[in-house]
């Protein structure tokens, strides 16, 4: 396994990740919330968490869901319950690549058998109503991606985060 | 169609969609501004317009061109006659995927037969003299690509962006 | 040459120079640089110099070094000698293309006999602890990369940023 090509997919393969990414990222800035869960395995993880914790390991977490339900949860909470003043996300990935790639055992996981483990930078850009665009929240993305019926999904997502200052006015997932 | 491959283009295609958006954002951070029309067609529409009249579907654009002609006055009044303070851009460009394709039945609009439907996010710094880079425009490009003679080319951009509150300074092209 | 593909690379090459591009900026923003100089060739030269001292051809660069034993001595001194505040950096990498390909007469220079003339721009963001993530440094890469036993190399990596106020700041390679 070289650096060059840690996982030796296919380009077809790898043109399909970015498109799940570029995907991902117009969903959310178009604020298509209701599409976001369907991004999801149904048994996923997905979580939003300072660089800090993750770096040694404490659970804490802004975010954290176990289950598409929960995602779906948090979408009706995000629309009809959480207090907020509304703003505009804008997703930028970048180095986007394939740390390796899983031949799990577990079926149920697996449907095709691989597990693709990626990671990419990110930074969202918040505009707030009459104000400027600003840097909001930066960071990458620790993932996992399964193939279920043809189509990629994320098994799991963690969005680890640089600043610890923000997390209180985090509403829209990252 | 999936959600994965909506357009099915084939991978050299694809590369080079994303060598036009380089090719684009360069010429401009370069500021070699007298190259820039020449991405367009002679009957391209181009528009610079906010998220909130886009979304209404309201006609306002802060900048609106509908011909490379017009795009060739607008470098000529940037380089000549408004008067503004000179700045520095650096374009980001993330999440290019491809819409859709169009076959077209206007022949003198689809040499080659096709129309490749684009989007992708967008994001500028603006870099004035000694002052800090700082995040200036962001948004999300909605392209209409065509060949013609072997080239690329922009047969509509409408760049359209998170904020209200830039218009006025915006000079150069986004 | 067209614009389109000014260096008709194939694509499986195509796709290693982006992954290059991501493992260096997973290395800096993950912060093991003791790997950073490992992406370099021996006789490398790395420089991060002003936009307007690149532009007038003038010499003077914020950091400059001939050979990756600098930079390994540049690693050195971050973590040993240079006072600073620490922080964590996250790179955005864009806009990359191939603005030629080189056939040296230097077989020292040129294992397999071609070098690869890339560009890109990137914006790095800056967050200092207990602070707002916040836009550090925009630029381009100018970059020069060489294939040595299987991998791709940086020979030369200019990195040209648009701000001149940053310099005494700037700790970690970009």
């Amino acid at each position: 396994m070289s650096r060059d090509n840690p996982a030796a997919i296919a380009v077809e393969l790898r043109l399909r990740i970015d498109e799940l990414y570029a995907h991902y990222i117009a969903c959310l800035d178009e604020a298509r919330y209701d599409a976001w869960p369907g991004f999801f395995t149904e048994d996923c993880v997905y979580k939003v968490l300072p660089r800090e914790n993750h770096d040694r390991k404490l659970p804490l977490a802004t975010i954290a869901a176990e289950s598409r339900g929960m995602l779906i949860d948090r979408v009706y909470g995000m629309q009809n319950t959480l207090f907020h003043q509304p703003y505009y996300q804008r997703h930028m990935v970048s180095g986007l690549f394939v740390r390796g790639v899983d031949y799990a055992g577990d079926a149920a996981d697996t449907a095709g058998g691989r597990r693709l483990l990626t990671q990419a930078n990110y930074a969202v850009f918040r505009t707030k109503q009459n104000a400027l665009s600003e840097v909001f929240n930066v960071g990458r993305y620790i993932d996992i991606i399964v193939e279920r019926e043809g189509r990629l999904l994320f098994a799991e997502k963690l969005c680890v985060f640089d600043s610890e200052l923000i997390p209180n006015s985090l509403i829209y997932p990252i």
